[in-house]
């Protein structure tokens, strides 16, 4: 019988850990870490680092599997992700049948939470037969943001929503919510809203020794942000932003 | 000086804590913790633990506060908010002048997240002279929810919103999400919604002892979730409970 642990591990700040992940990662016969290559973006080392800060448990090993490529030329994108979720479970069952031929408990380091914008759980879903799954819960980047920033993600008792930069490109401000928390956006999609009245705090590397801060009014300090995001990312050879828009409203 | 630091100490397990936050909890001076008579919901005992368990700092004092009420009769609900939040930053400056009358670093411990319908932050914002102010992310309920029924907050790249009871009663489902997250619902307000179609995860004392989780069609479970509910609350004598609402979209 097999165990599988999604564990969240916050954004970047390995001092993100809770207690339980902690003993979660200690109770795990097989922790498995994905490389992308090369690519410093998967951030495999700090995953690895992570490990070595928790982990007080010698008999708990550490394996890591070559992560499998989305097919970006997909035209299908829904498709596309799907035929890599399927590729992924694939060589997760390969790697813990290799190395865990009798069962036990194998855990996933998950970037943030397991259920913010996050794949593992649906390809955890994929293994045959299928494994106990449990989820542990773990520091988001918008909790990250919001921290850095020294603000509240709603207002007084007001919604707000989470959402992605394609959503805002193709689909424009939603009704609903005066506050917008935009992630996984690799083109500064503000860009595509009317900018009055609309205040942004934005981060990049929220957590991390790279972290880079800017707010304001988005008219004034979006052109810097997208400035800053392009330099960030030569720099570095990868990014991660998440930014949060507030609608200024008359006070009711 | 004054350095105010709000730690996010997760919803009830204490496991939930993060490293980071057990470290700032051992580098204050003093943490304040609020007491509502003898009122169980205002949980000092659960914060009484979590300080036993995180604290090998002996020279960091625990003291408590009495927490004063809020007006429910004032008839402009903003207004009753904001009086109450300016008594609560009278007792935080007195409390502290006394415990603390040199300065140093006072802690606050935050339910969740310091960030999400909490109104910390703000009260915070109104002490004079203004302290440094730092906030430490913490796991919200809503990631509890999510881990306790093992689900994913959004669908893949679509977004969600986060709301109160009050707001789904008030204004329906808004626009633009598949996926609400309700918090702060003292009427089960989901029975104002028309519940085809759509799949309730909820969560009472979510990652506490006395957790209770029911989920699935709204129409079929609504009334054994209200029934449920009011039970737990004359048991307990109070209770908490958010839940996740999502819309059945045809494929795309
Ligand atoms: C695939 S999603 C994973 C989110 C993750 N599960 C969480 O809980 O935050 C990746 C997106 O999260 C955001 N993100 C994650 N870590 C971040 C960080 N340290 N700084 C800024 N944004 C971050 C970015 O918007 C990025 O595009
Ligand atoms: C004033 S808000 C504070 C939210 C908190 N800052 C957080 O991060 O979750 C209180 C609301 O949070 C939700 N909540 C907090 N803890 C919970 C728990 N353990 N189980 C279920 N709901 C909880 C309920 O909806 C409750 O009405």
């Amino acid at each position: 019988m097999l165990d599988l642990v999604l564990v969240g591990i916050g954004t970047g700040n390995p001092d993100h850990l809770t207690l339980q992940a902690v003993r979660e990662l200690n109770a795990a016969d097989l922790i498995l870490i994905p490389r992308k290559g090369p690519n410093k973006a998967d951030l495999a080392d700090l995953r690895h680092t992570i490990c070595e800060q928790a982990l007080t448990n010698s008999a708990c090993r550490i394996v890591e599997f070559e992560m499998p490529r989305r097919d970006v030329a997909d035209p299908n994108y829904r498709h596309g992700v799907l035929q890599w979720h399927d590729a992924i479970a694939r060589v997760w069952q390969e790697t813990i049948e290799v190395n865990l031929p009798q069962g036990g408990t194998v855990a996933l380091l998950v970037w943030g939470d397991p259920s913010l914008y996050d794949s593992t759980l649906r390809i955890a879903s994929r293994l045959q037969p299928a494994p106990r799954i449990r989820s542990i819960p773990g520091i988001m980047s918008l909790n990250m943001l919001a921290a850095a920033h020294t603000i509240a993600l709603n207002d007084i008792g007001a919604p707000f929503t989470v959402t992605t930069g394609r959503q805002l490109r193709d689909h424009g401000w939603p009704e609903g919510s005066n506050t917008l928390i935009v992630m996984l956006d690799g083109e500064c999609s503000f860009q595509h809203i009317p900018s009055q009245d609309v205040i942004i705090y934005w981060g990049a590397y929220v957590g991390m020794p790279e972290q880079i801060l800017l707010s304001g009014a988005l008219s004034e300090i979006g052109p810097e942000i997208i400035t800053t995001r392009a330099q960030a990312r030569a720099h570095h050879g990868w990014i991660m932003d998440i930014y949060l828009l507030r609608r200024k409203i008359p006070e009711q």
